[in-house]
């Protein structure tokens, strides 16, 4: 075997013995809530973890060959999926998800931080399983980003090439001096929004459970609830609107956070990023035309009701979470395409959100309006800036050829899912909302609804979908280029 | 008045006197079938074009003024605007299409060869009426544009300029001597295509009058026919075959004719164009999954109808005609969705169809390809290349500008027409179809369907959405941005 593909294995040993360790308060809770088979589940899994980490922590050694950039695609791909798989044993294991694809698609789903689910009834499900299925958001969404660049220098591997591969959307500052400190920084930030919403929430007059299952969607952008009704659960106007704080919280950069917070350069330095205007503009923006549309058409009789619905919902796609307090796909067709249309922005770049990312659709609104400028003054220099800086035309090439990938991805799983021959929105939407990050999709996948129609096929597909796009598309696709390979086998 | 507005005014002086001349012939079939309010509606609108049109070329004398770059953008769409809105007139005015929005509607989409009608029933209408109808794909479709190359320079005006906004797709060689000599040679080739597909129709059992009508139709790349169950109502295999070989060859670039046939260069230097090439293995492909994908639904019972309605759909949808031959609405899903994906493809450069062009989504397509191969090797220089030359970072870039200004522009018409709350996949579609000149959408908007029922307000969108589709985009574009008309202050 190559000496660095030891090193890929090592790794996976080590994301085995974490995989045991955060099983453990799962395990914990069936045992406090006498849930027999989930702890069984839990249990028998965190065992094989154990023994197989620890099998191959001892029997490989390391490799003295460094890590190429290309390795990182590798190293974090391998390790979606060995998560997303060991991730699933528990809920086949406890029989909660007796399906294969399904447990699969659900753990793909909450390692992605997308919430879609295959589950017609989340309620009757125990409550161990439910939390272990929120946490994969909470481990997903930002915590293996900080676990891999907190943990890989410790193997003795330079974490740089993996955050190449990994940090969601184009890195603004690299963190070239102390990488493990920053991930640490950054680590110590997740936990303390964390721990700020699980508070805000138990104040509101959620129990502990709730109030950490939907820290754990909300500050992952997954959107996972222990209801059936996802928040509209709570009716309480504080418990949504602190949702919606946290949603927007965890849908920014947190390389911004860092440097207000732990580098003490205050927090003003975030709202003056542009990306952050942009992000908050295109929410605020959304909001007020839908409030004011379906306000119109509603007589403006629920004002409050209404801003509030429409803020919820608009704050829970941009974001890339996923929560519903209402069936948007209810609303009239003019308030359902702003809504769609907001399926392809999605969060910050270095947030824990999904999507296209909002610093990659601010840039291309850029180019466009530079490219009207040309047409009329063709000789005119025109530099394209972000933040006061002109952005090099690499740059600009990289995100134009992310979005280009963006949509031909899309439109090959909504392919693949028409075979489903589920009506042309469901099939576009559910495509959509993997893809993206998100959760609900349209019709027949609309946020009362579930993947569970689906055939098993597409639930693969799906899986895939949400796996590619967590991962920017570029890291899992370059695996399957023979460039990728012909160039490992020189 | 500045000088060069004075010229822009002539020249409507001179399109007027056109339009004068092409009704002439629907006013003389007018006048033979002995359709009194149409033969009235011509009579009118002609002497209203002639007084008016030899009015403004008297008044208005030439300027000595060189035109700009960008006052061809502001010709070309002056030009369209004033012949879709006298276009309408013999409409309204014979009482064919009372309704002036309709009217305007109906005429937008024949100058644009877009094909999308706001007519439930056609076959009521006068003959002279549907011939004027289909007259105007002709003239759109590449007429237009000869005639202005060619015209122009008549005028004193060189037609370089207007052509630089006007010819469809990026331009491959540029024609920068005898201008005026190519525009004849493709006018030829234009009329050559009519000819032969006219014939080539009455030999298949065709009475003329519908020959012309399908024949204008086709080679216009535009779709109107003259019965309301389009091609279908010819079940001749024969006729549909011709059809489908007159769409493709409409919809593949004329300069190459041009090189090939005029200039003598044999007809193999068509078929070894990269555009080309990826045209026809387009329609090839999307032919071959439709075919297999519904042979197996159908248990290949009609294998012959199955393959031909699938190459006549492709093809339609491909090169933007937009006729039918079966209700592709009915198709399951997945057939959709492989219709759905071709609208944003197109047409090649040069030709008169419309979309995004071939080209383009070629380019982008290896824009995709290079940046896989970048990722893995970071250091490699790969050029992007088209018939073996390298493409200049400039062209690139164009290019993605103008794909994502589609985009943009399909999302805002999307918007606009939500405002009419029909469903998510007619609101789509209809934007969709119109901005790529096809014609038929889904669902309310299908093949079988008319846009009869949208608003007044977007049967304006639809227009808008056509015309700038046909005039790619930014010709449109640059009129509304402060750039163009800060800088004719200067």
């Amino acid at each position: 075997m190559h000496g660095r593909h030891k090193d890929f294995i090592r790794i996976q040993g080590a994301v085995l013995l974490i995989l045991a360790a955060a099983m453990t308060i799962p395990f914990v809770l069936a045992m406090c809530f006498e849930e027999r088979t989930s702890a069984f589940g839990f249990g028998t899994v965190i065992v094989f973890c154990i023994i197989t980490g620890l099998l191959i922590r001892g029997l490989i050694k390391p490799s003295p060959e460094k890590f190429k950039s290309r390795d990182g695609f590798f190293v974090v791909s391998l390790t979606w999926l060995v998560c997303s798989i060991v991730g699933a044993a528990p809920f086949v294991i406890s029989g909660a998800i007796p399906g294969i694809a399904d447990a699969v698609f659900e753990s793909c789903s909450g390692f992605s931080t997308t919430g879609a689910s295959i589950l017609s009834d989340i309620e009757v499900l125990p409550k161990s399983i439910l939390f272990w299925r929120s946490f994969t958001h909470w481990l997903g969404g930002m915590g293996i980003i900080v676990f891999i660049m907190a943990i890989l220098p410790a193997l003795g591997i330079s974490g740089q090439m993996v955050a190449y591969a990994e940090t969601p959307g184009p890195i603004k500052d690299k963190f070239t001096a102390r990488f493990s400190d920053t991930a640490k920084g950054l680590y110590k930030l997740y936990i303390g929004l964390t721990a700020a919403e699980v508070i805000l929430l138990k104040i509101g007059g959620m129990s502990w459970y709730d109030a950490f299952v939907h820290t754990f969607g909300t500050v992952g952008t997954g959107g996972f609830s222990s209801y059936n009704t996802s928040i509209a659960h709570f009716t309480s106007p504080y418990i949504q609107i602190v949702i919606i704080v946290f949603m927007v919280l965890a849908g920014m950069n947190f390389n911004l956070y860092y440097v207000g917070i732990i580098q003490r350069h205050g927090l003003r330095s975030i709202f003056r990023d542009d990306e952050t205007k942009f992000y908050l503009s295109v929410m605020g923006l959304a909001t007020g035309v839908i409030f004011i549309y379906n306000g119109i058409l509603g007589g403006f009789r629920h004002a409050g009701t209404t801003l509030l619905g429409a803020a919820f919902q608009v704050a829970s796609i941009t974001t890339t979470t996923g929560y519903a307090t209402e069936n948007f796909d209810l609303w009239p067709t003019f308030s359902k395409m702003v809504i769609f249309a907001l399926f392809f922005f999605g969060g910050c770049s270095g947030s824990t959100g999904g999507g296209i990312k909002c610093i990659r659709v601010l840039i291309c609104m850029k180019l466009l309006r530079r490219s009207f400028s040309l047409k009329v003054h063709p000789n005119r220099v025109v530099p394209l800036s972000l933040n006061g800086k002109d952005l090099s035309p690499d740059v600009v090439i990289k995100i134009t050829n992310f979005v280009f990938t963006y949509v031909a991805v899309l439109f090959a799983g909504t392919l693949l899912l028409a075979l489903d021959n589920m009506d042309f929105m469901s099939t576009l939407s559910a495509a959509a909302t993997c893809l993206g990050n998100i959760g609900p999709g349209f019709n027949l996948v609309g946020p009362v609804m579930n993947f569970s129609g689906l055939t098993t096929f597409s639930k693969y597909v799906c899986s895939f979908l949400m796996i590619a796009g967590r991962l920017e598309l570029f890291t899992v696709f370059t695996l399957f280029s023979r460039y990728y390979w012909n160039s490992n086998r020189v």
